[in-house]
């Protein structure tokens, strides 16, 4: 019924109780969901929040140097430096709702001079190629950087993490994404290419042709290989987060998605791995446009629509405390029982 | 520009703040739009959310002699006990996100049983008269109740609350809500009235019945005296929160409002007090179809789109965090200029 799941608990016991609850029936709604599948996920009617971990995965990209975005590839080091500094928003909204933040350097242009036990440095290169040209990496790149995310899941979870989380920090990432969004899901390239980080008109045009161009490239040239086909339009830390996701299902562990990027690789996620998606919480749907095709595709709802656009796990950090509401409500509301009112 | 407000710290001033911060400009969305909310009334650029307080109103309505309701008017007084035995979703929700929870009876049928610092028992009447007959109450027990209210904004903000909540318990109050909703936003009774805590199909049919007899008795014998034509429709806890609302707007203190029945009070605020909209984030938009409607109104966007149902404050309670996040976004990220990027 779900990947990996021995239910000894089910979904019917979990909404008998939801139900047993001083609340009109259902009347918390989408609370109420998140509540069922924590506590469906983690077979049992006191489910925990805490301690939960968020991994964010940063890698640089080729293809910056066909002018798609609107930072250069530097601010990737100067971010990473940022992040575990305290001064991102991801850092200052994972303090805020008391969720251990790590960041995976799988693959930046730069050397971030960085000195905490946050950090690891797992880089399978400098950069990705430029996918608009060759493939951005190999199958066997690819393999490597998403045995890093199963990795640091199982590390997670083996540390006593409940609930994880992952995100990312890349610029030119939502080239890549939109790619893989239009490798998977068979979108239409421009109506899925939007801003990402703040591109100008001028490189919103050059991002759809490069996006087409080698979308079109990897569909003519493919084997039949999905793997493969991902790898070449991938980033290294898109990669790493799919492993991550993957890993997280199979350790039945609940896994809060972010925005477009992050979306992605749960997609990659959920193809090579299926049933990963039943671990899944969607947070939020982003700007960009691919973002609604990815979630459709995964059959998500987000619990947020708020057109953020930042990545680094932001989107996820905020909707924490909404997990902590839904397993609050389960294990300590009172039954009408109780109270002596009849249904 | 904004009701009661001297402004020092305009709201370019705080953009400019906001758009220094280590992010791609406007990439939070919403969080930015809190924080730039919380920053004007609070005119500063390091908002508090704490301490803040939820205000519950709760009354009896006698048009539950009708049958509009799923549940007996008994209710009432049972969920008072609950709400401050804290075993209520709002006392759950409350405790997780540190917010200060407090009762005001004004109104109820039953005698509670309650010894808490947290219970004021302020009651006008042992709950309204049945308004399908007759005006809920005279003009000047809602002028009573409004008062009530305010004293409330009022205590707390002395008290300190940097940010106020408020909402409500009263069986059959979806039909007060619902009459409001026709009476100031002229919409048509069928298509604004809902099922409440769980009415049935004939419960539904004689509450649209119900609401549309006394809309039109009011309409047709209205003196043109806005205050006298809410008051034969109303519920002493709407109009408690009524009062709440405008007295936190004069305050300059933010409020946080629920779902169809805090927001039908949140209109009347602004009816009697215009500009009190100022201050108010609308934390969510309910299963109620007049619920929107009443937003559309007030031009609020709410937060969450999750079709929840409960009232208690739920929904507001639920959304506190993320007026956290937005202040430590805003307190606490770095700026471009400490990371030396230049945009």
């Amino acid at each position: 019924m779900i990947l990996g799941l021995i239910v000894k608990i089910t979904l019917e016991d979990i909404q008998k109780h939801l139900d047993s609850l001083t609340k009109p029936i259902g009347s918390l709604a989408r609370l109420e969901e998140i509540a069922a599948q924590l506590c469906l996920c983690q077979q049992t009617l006191q489910p925990q929040t805490r301690p939960r971990n968020m991994v964010l995965f940063a890698a640089d990209h080729g293809v910056v140097a066909e002018g798609v975005s609107a930072w250069p590839s530097e601010v990737t080091e100067l971010m990473i430096q940022n992040i575990l500094g305290g001064g991102a928003a991801s850092s200052v909204l994972a303090r805020n709702n008391g969720t251990a933040l790590r960041l995976v350097d799988v693959g930046s242009l730069g050397q971030p001079r960085v000195e905490s036990e946050s950090y690891r440095c797992a880089k399978l290169a400098a950069g990705t190629a430029n996918l608009a040209k060759q493939p951005a990496m190999t199958k066997a790149q690819f393999e490597e950087a998403y045995a890093v995310g199963q990795q640091e899941a199982e590390d997670a979870v083996q540390g006593g993490a409940r609930i994880l989380a992952s995100g990312e920090m890349g610029i030119g990432n939502t080239t890549a994404a939109t790619c893989l969004t239009a490798l998977l899901c068979g979108c239409d390239v421009a109506s899925i290419t939007g801003r990402g980080a703040g591109a100008d008109d001028a490189v919103l045009h050059k991002k759809i042709a490069v996006i087409r161009k080698a979308v079109e490239r990897v569909q003519r040239s493919s084997r039949g290989d999905l793997v493969e086909d991902i790898a070449a339009l991938c980033g290294f830390e898109i990669a790493a987060m799919a492993g991550f996701y993957s890993r997280a299902a199979e350790l039945t562990t609940i896994v809060v998605i972010d925005g477009f990027i992050a979306t992605a690789a749960a997609l990659i996620a959920e193809r090579l791995a299926k049933g990963s998606r039943e671990y899944m919480i969607a947070s939020h749907s982003s700007a960009e446009q691919g973002h609604r095709h990815l979630l459709n595709e995964l059959q998500l709802r987000p619990l947020l629509e708020w057109s953020m656009r930042l990545g680094e796990g932001s989107g996820a950090l905020l909707v924490m405390p909404m997990l902590d509401a839904a397993a609050e409500i389960t294990k300590i509301m009172a039954t009408f029982e109780s109270l002596g009112i009849e249904r």
